[in-house]
């Protein structure tokens, strides 16, 4: 029999009744069932309560610099068991080197925001966000904002393609903010959320309710919130907005965040021709971004935007560098590039490249046909890595049909302006890279790019050795876009804690202010 | 014939065709028709257009400190033509001291963000939010945040009772920001809101398209919105919650503010017993903040949280002040507090204070009784202070059901916890304000109530002679409130420029990051 998925709510582990009949979740890779998901009879109001009676109050009287250390102390913690998570984690279709981004990566945010937390934070539970302004000419009354723990409840839910990360780095800004936390992972992969979960219950480190996992629908529990609750929400455009537009979401004022997959694009530089140190990092990262993860991120590159003379240049380099990607089982030698997270999600991306194909010509691989490794292809979600190019850059398609997996189109560009609002077609996005040695050039292009972009890289050969390349968000930078990627922020150090903060202005005399803020 | 109000759409004035079947406006004194407003037949394709097309690009090619020269001298050129403005705005039921709020306000509001410009901001486009943090060890690789003017329009929908700080707060932000304003006045005052309109276009200061003006609905222009638009809704909850739920605004993801009107509290301390100056603070407040503006204010105190045992003393010290009150025609020798915006105004107080009265018992006034000095009752739209004792502190009608108008409710409560617990039950609220010479009561409340609040005011005889008043919204603090009031954020200093700009992280290295960000 396959093994029940539980939640974590209220205090205990959850098993529904109907179990057996649950969501069957499938290993990636051979097919076999993994597990089966359901959330039936599941109480909401009971696993909210439970948020705000019992584990709100309990993180909130922590201070900072306490809640910091609990951070770090779930950070060693996890640490110590990646072994397990990286074993798990290859029934998703991850390779080794995948979850060093999803495991690893989402201790790492942990530890970030311990950091944050034991140096930026004061030892208190309230935080002065600005210092006293003067609100008359006698200095006796004064203004100030505080950013104060909303007595509310995190919805974190999170997508399939990082189990991992995705809980993390929602997880560990909201509990130094000191807000309990429910996390909804996505099925296709919650059983790797729910060991990770399995251990930070059993670690004894967070206080009881501040953590909460419910596997499977969350059911009405959107229906329930209230002006103090937040919704981070990550995943596919169309269900964000549908969340969003939830009646209780609108009416009550609950924050809500999309990060929702994007038509990011990687731009070279006129200057960065064939021969220079840029060409070839434009063309490694562009593979990278096209491999890692198969292809199943949301910051990956879609869209390849090269000068129209470098559209050939560019193909051949990385049909070369693809020809040393070895598609198959995650868990045998050799292998470079693992599955998709399942049958069903390679179908979407089969749709995917044939939609995109009726306004660009397929280069490189076929999206039916793939030789994996020590796998069949027939049971285990593999794709081989497809290229495209769009002769004609006018198309709409490449840049509104995404396909969530190992695919992106190069397009031809005129001019450095051409490029930038080629750019702006993808009508919002998360992340974006430009590949040239010339300052101007990166100048022109970040400050074009920078109102549809959450955030945009500019690589060259001075920066390569320490670049943490294309795809990746950083802890204490911003992780979020406008438009399609959703408008939403997330991580940016002190920003995503203070998210789950009240900004209140406080107005008083100078000796009353300072009375209040420590 | 009534005048039609006019439109500025696409560099030029537009009368509708059918203008004489419009809206009529009627003298809030007088009942006198003042105007007609329609939009029929403008075209918002084409508004938005001007916007983004004409106006948006000619505020991005000037810098800052332009920008900011740029709202001194308007703020110079209305301050000048103030008289104008009083005479008219006497039509909406405001006497001279209510003007002070709303036209001088608003024209406070330019200087200020005239001088947030020239100090706090670069000589450039584009505005460093921070310095680089490190992102390798070696150095060679950073990130930093930079914030862009975003390409796109904010549209401004505002309420009646402040037609000129409406919109002028709103404004100022916004050209500074470097985005062009479609403002859309309440219809009720839109014609005050026009008059200050005609100037600023005569002026000749902005550059073309900065500003446009819709008198009358704005038909289908949320539906036209992309991802780089905004939308600041101020007004009631009702209708921010189904314009936030409008399917474009969700679908691109539009920022939207809402700033509601709210069930605002001031709470008199424990220790501001009878014969305090905090206890004659507490009660002056209370009587302005219910007669100002007739008590059309988003921040207006809604609900008087008091010791239980003083709740006869507070009232008998309000009727006391209230007797001294004149209701009548605002342009008339001695007239203190003047009429609400209309008679269809007066009936939504009318049907709230009934809604009211089945919580509480009404104390002082009538609803349904004035008696206005040079005014008749049945044609000016005049309404009698009230005030309401709420017995039992448990009962909902206070907490949820705003009367917008010269209403206020006195609720006793037990201790300092139970009056917080009484604020949060309003769920949410623009401002507040504690009356207190105890530091830690202060410090209490403050906490208590952050949550729930856009701004805390702490009152005592120390900030009394320079405080700005619990009703006052300040251009460098935080305007806007979570849940009933809209969860949003207007004002604040430089937080409401940045809302109308993209804040984007751009990671590479020191030397490329410096060519950016300068």
């Amino acid at each position: 029999m396959t093994t029940p998925l539980r939640s974590y709510v209220a205090g205990r582990w959850y098993t529904a009744p109907d179990a057996a009949a649950g969501t069957v979740v499938s290993d990636a890779v051979t097919g076999d069932p993994v597990a089966v998901v359901s959330s039936t009879g599941l109480d909401m109001g009971a696993v909210l309560d439970h948020a705000t009676g019992v584990g709100g109050p309990a993180l909130r009287e922590l201070t900072f610099p306490q809640r910091a250390a609990l951070l770090k102390a779930l950070a060693g913690y996890l640490k110590e068991r990646r072994p397990e998570y990286y074993a798990l984690s290859h029934r998703t279709g991850a390779t080794l080197f995948d979850s060093r981004f999803d495991v690893d990566g989402g201790i790492g945010v942990l530890s970030a925001y311990a950091g944050i937390g034991a140096r930026e934070l004061p030892d208190d539970t309230v935080l002065p966000v600005d210092e006293p302004h003067l609100l008359g000419r006698g200095g006796g009354f004064v203004g100030r904002h505080l950013a104060v723990s909303r007595p509310g409840v995190a919805v974190q839910i999170n997508a399939y393609n990082f189990p991992v990360w995705g809980m993390l780095e929602k997880l560990g800004p909201a509990l130094l903010a000191g807000v309990p936390s429910i996390v909804k992972p996505a099925t296709p992969t919650a059983f790797l959320t729910e060991l990770v979960v399995r251990d930070v219950i059993e670690s004894g480190l967070l206080p009881e309710g501040a953590l909460q996992l419910v596997c499977g629908s969350v059911g009405d529990l959107l229906d329930r919130l209230g002006p103090q609750d937040s919704v981070a929400f990550t995943g596919s455009a169309a269900t964000g907005r549908r969340l969003r537009g939830n009646a209780t979401v609108l009416g009550e004022a609950v924050r809500f965040t999309v990060e929702a997959d994007s038509l990011n694009c990687s731009i070279l530089g006129p200057d960065a021709v064939p021969g220079t140190p840029e060409f070839d990092l434009y063309v490694a990262q562009l593979v990278t971004e096209m491999t890692v993860k198969a292809g199943q991120k949301c910051t990956a590159i879609r869209r390849a935007l090269v000068p129209a003379g470098l559209v050939a240049a560019v193909v051949d380099a990385v049909a070369a560098r693809l020809d040393q990607v070895v598609v198959g089982n995650p868990t045998s030698e050799g292998v470079t590039m693992g599955a998709l997270a399942g049958l069903a999600q390679r179908e979407h991306v089969r749709t995917a490249v044939r939609t995109l194909a009726v306004g660009a010509r397929t280069v490189i691989g076929d999206p039916d046909k793939v030789d994996p490794v020590d796998a069949d292809p027939t049971r285990g979600a593999f794709l081989a890595p497809v290229l495209l190019v769009a002769d004609d850059p006018e198309r709409p398609e490449p840049h509104h049909v995404e396909a969530f997996g190992p695919v992106s189109t190069v397009i031809g560009y005129g001019s450095v302006e051409g490029a930038i609002a080629a750019a702006a077609r993808g009508r919002g996005s998360l992340a974006s890279s430009v590949v040239t040695a010339d300052p101007q050039v990166a100048r022109q292009v970040v400050r074009g790019l920078g109102p549809w972009h959450g955030r945009v890289l500019v690589l060259d050969r001075d920066s390569a050795p320490e670049s943490t390349g294309h795809g990746s968000p950083m802890p204490t930078l911003l992780h979020g876009g406008p438009g399609r990627a959703g408008g939403g922020a997330e991580l940016g150090g002190l920003e995503s804690v203070r998210h789950h903060m009240q900004t209140v202005a406080v107005q008083g005399s100078p000796s009353v202010l300072d009375a209040v803020s420590r």
